[in-house]
């Protein structure tokens, strides 16, 4: 099984780090390719970046030369998610969907965990758009972003550790989601502190994607409507083959 | 990695049908056992069977002398899911609730498919008490109950396919999953008449028990309220222990 | 008019205590008895005993030999309540149905304070399975079980007190169900440290089940699906009679 | 117990209508007393009638120089309802909001028939304000008003039958509640025709108020915000002097 | 264009002042008039008078013998609201409708700021009603009425900030209005605190009002049932009327 | 008062044919500008186009040189809204959100009518993210494009008419919206054929953008999180500095 990662964030070092985290995590045999976006915000962090990020998502898969069984889209919320799934003739899952479907049959109520305050509203209206909202404990997230968090992950664990703890006994949750490629690989150190499972979001994609990878596709929801080929102006050359060839 | 099926309807012979499904679509080097619920319905077919099949679930687990890491409680419909994810000390995923963590990936809204009419407001229910029911299109039920369909799936195939594609055109689902142990094995023939992905309950819930098998469990939501050991009368001998020993 | 109480509790004394108060509220007439379920736990405090008490309430309902117009199902909470209507030739009112339904005639959100934390999560999705989560202020609950507060209720008084003041002055309630046999009669002294109605379940459920007595019944959800017998296994005599004969 | 009824419309003929239903369903020892809105619409069929009609039951309350233990608010639809708990020492059940708490008691999914087909999104309306959208099947309405049915209840009887067959088969009620004076006394005979219970308005709210009559009162809601007197003009002088007084 | 502004409150200051505000926020070419309610409340500020308003709103409709475009329903909470659209041959706008569509453009999460806290629960209610919920950060309400807050606005403006501090920092609002007459002209200090934006509900009525006033307004909603005349009694002339003409 | 109109379709005679209509709707003295996006869709129709439209509506307006007092979305679904809210120091409306919000004041149930059928589902979503699903009676659309319609308006008429007259006898609307620049200018037309107003999105657009225009506008929802300033890779110059700026 070959599993594409798509990183919308325009930082390799991310990519390499969710690979990483994403290569312990597969099951024996699963092969491993990932893409980084070709333009865009350095680390997706308010709506702006995280809108282009649709975009540099849609085109680095076009760009992608490979075979794949499935796409994960390894952000946490998951920008262009759906046009992705539109277009893409294999499963995609994105990584705050992912770990949300994996957490729901692990806990009653979950709680998303992440870095950077403007993730917050953001991630709420994803799960709200997901129809999960009454699974949803709370959106907590520290200061730091993912990015800052990646560059020095010890100096961000005391104040995950508290937000991982408000997320259980203030707001109640049963399960919580470290999300962002910047928090990979310290839901180990976190669990230790809570009683209550913590997932790492890239640990879910993988899994996620390994459950849907071998399932039927059937046609596309965005062919409903008979989509088949669109007309576009100024976009990359493997982009606009990409949509008119459809 | 070992799974423990649980077949909470009384009949042998669906376990038997169950775990050979299971077993085909279990990744190399899992291994499977299965235990049948020692009373209730023969298949379980209204709320009264439904309700007395969550005590028989949990006596059939409690009655398991083997190890396992996660258990599959396999009846369409996950009667006694909560007080077995209570109890046991590994994950539980139910059939229906491991169908619908994979199918709101593949898909926005999803349908139900099952045999028993009286499924359908209990399924809508579970659907509802799941948090789920924004990504629900429909359960449809036809008459014959699984285990009509699994004495002659060829013979329901027909009606099958009408729900199938009733869910598809009429209520506008863009991915099915095949509900129960009846209809395990006909999501392929199925899926030839749709445009969108047919999904077989007991694939999913293999593949979600494989997907939270490695997670981390944590401590358990019925824990909180320092639930530590329960008198009770009237039991299996089994049973009594399992819930007084905790 | 004769009533039926079933307590799935297997504690005779809580059986004894529930019919006390029901009698004290009964309208002139009104003639009750009271069945005590065969098997579960002595007092039900979390899922794995809630689950076994629906069995154990269907199999009390089998095994009484009497006639009764309505049916009370007597363990606040409710456990088997739609497969007792299902089967049931009767009207059959929950305790904790009953209380709501009265409730919000009184108030607009209803507040209810029970024993034993566990109940928490279990009755917020009781009443969400109702469909009445937009009338629901808050459930609270105090350490003790009901049980224990049965035992010793005066030692109980300062803590439900603090409750039932918490729902009202910080959850917004304007009106309050104490919930459970082990709390009857403690509305009374309760009531006067608010400035809201504080109902007891016991009570509500009584005058419920006899406005619904005298109502027509007409055919039974359950019937729907054209469910007509049953087949099980190793259940009492009684309870695969009364499955069988239907 | 007393109990005094207030039709919001203006005909006494209905008034006597309703009283004579209400005799008929209360309990031995309830003695009824009933009073006619003095202004406002012959037959509330609108949301301009509706509204008046909400002074109108204040004005009727505030004119009853009798005693009483409950109130029953006899429109369907429950015009004031909220003003009436609000300034009324006593509690105060409306018609609907009475057949809408027992109703779901006797099923899950709730149908309205009544007369008039300005009433549906009006009794939608009052239903989502109840937070019981949860539990509505559908609100049906056969063209003949409440009025027109009270003059010809024999010759509306087909029309009827066909919107309660509706309300089980299309809309998958399992409990159907005739509302509206206009169609007191004729559930018996609908009743035949469909195999739910289908229930009679005018006797709900008696039952409701038997049943509240005896609760708890406590403070007001509407006194929370420390409402004691206000000040009016233009009002009739007991209206007037009535929330003065508070 | 004309505008008619309908106060229901019954005090005639308060409509000088709402239309003196509303003069001011009026475009060029607008002409405005005002009725005031004859019968009522002086100040609205409970269920009751909020009742009987709905009536008065109607009567003051009726009774005003000029042309307009279009309708503002000058009391926050708009009493009376649907039933004015329902008769009036002009788009009518209430001020706490036309305050939530302004301020869903502006913010994500609204907060309603007003004065009298027995409007809390009515103004949850009529946003529920408006099917807005979603968007709702939170009712605030200062201690003094909207009456008090008017005669002595300065005396009232550190309450008020505290609100509107609390609105952004606590519930989360990203944008704030200030409802009711009472508040007119308090929104530019008040901003100056917080930094989201703080709307004036004359203001944005009257921009709405404007906004509406040129659109189509086809069939009235009300007429759905074919309601066109309707029999009263007791009502005032005009009403009366105005209501039989239809 | 200056509005800048973004068209997110790279289709410039789409731009002329918006501003056009959204000339003859504007206010005397309202000057109004617009850019049309310089990549992606020819006419943006699925979800890929959508995704894409978001950075180019970002990238046009960081490429505006001229002053405006508000900016109007004007793409029917608002790619990219929440993003330019963040971004930019003016009220950004989005077409489709400004229609929602004028039609809920004059209608209690819209319909949203526009061209290509893969718009239904995205325009579902959207209106469940502004949270307005309540309010929503249906989403149509007639299988020509909106540019299909835009190069034959006569021709789709029927078509529309047809979809119009469904939202409103079968779905229930009491008010429609047609959506979407190739619709622009033929409200008037199918207004004739139904009983409810029939509005045209780009008028909407405008009406809502001029009430806007002098709100107060406070600091950003973006802007929360501490956002400032952010790096990215690969954007245009007018855009990278402008995130870069912030």
């Amino acid at each position: 099984m070959r599993l594409l990662l798509i990183n919308p964030n325009t930082t390799p070092a991310i990519t390499d780090r969710v690979l990483a985290v994403a290569r312990a995590a597969a099951s024996p045999g699963v092969r491993l390719a990932a893409v980084t976006g070709r333009f865009g915000g350095r680390y997706i962090a308010d709506r702006a970046t995280y809108a282009i990020a649709g975009h540099a998502a849609l085109d680095a898969l076009a760009s992608y030369p490979g075979r794949y069984d499935a796409v994960v889209l390894a952000c946490f919320g998951d920008p262009g998610l759906l046009a992705l799934k539109e277009v893409c003739p294999r499963p995609v899952v994105g990584m705050a969907e992912a770990s949300l479907a994996l957490a729901i049959t692990l806990g009653r109520r979950v709680a998303l965990v992440t870095g950077g305050e403007a993730w917050v509203p953001m991630l709420e209206e994803f799960v709200a758009a997901q129809g999960l909202s009454h699974r949803l404990a709370a959106v907590l997230a520290v200061a730091p972003t993912g990015a800052d968090i990646a560059r020095d992950p010890e100096g961000s664990l005391a104040l995950l550790a508290e937000a991982v703890s408000d997320a259980v006994q203030r707001c109640g949750a049963d399960v919580v989601v470290l999300g962002g490629a910047g928090l990979a690989g310290l839901a180990a150190p976190l669990a230790a502190r809570v009683a209550v499972p913590v997932l790492d979001s890239v640990v879910c994609a993988i899994r996620m994607a390994e459950a849907v990878a071998g399932q039927p596709r059937g046609h596309r929801p965005g062919h409903r409507g008979g989509v088949k080929s669109t007309e576009t102006v100024g976009l990359s050359a493997p982009l606009r083959d990409f949509l008119r060839r459809r």
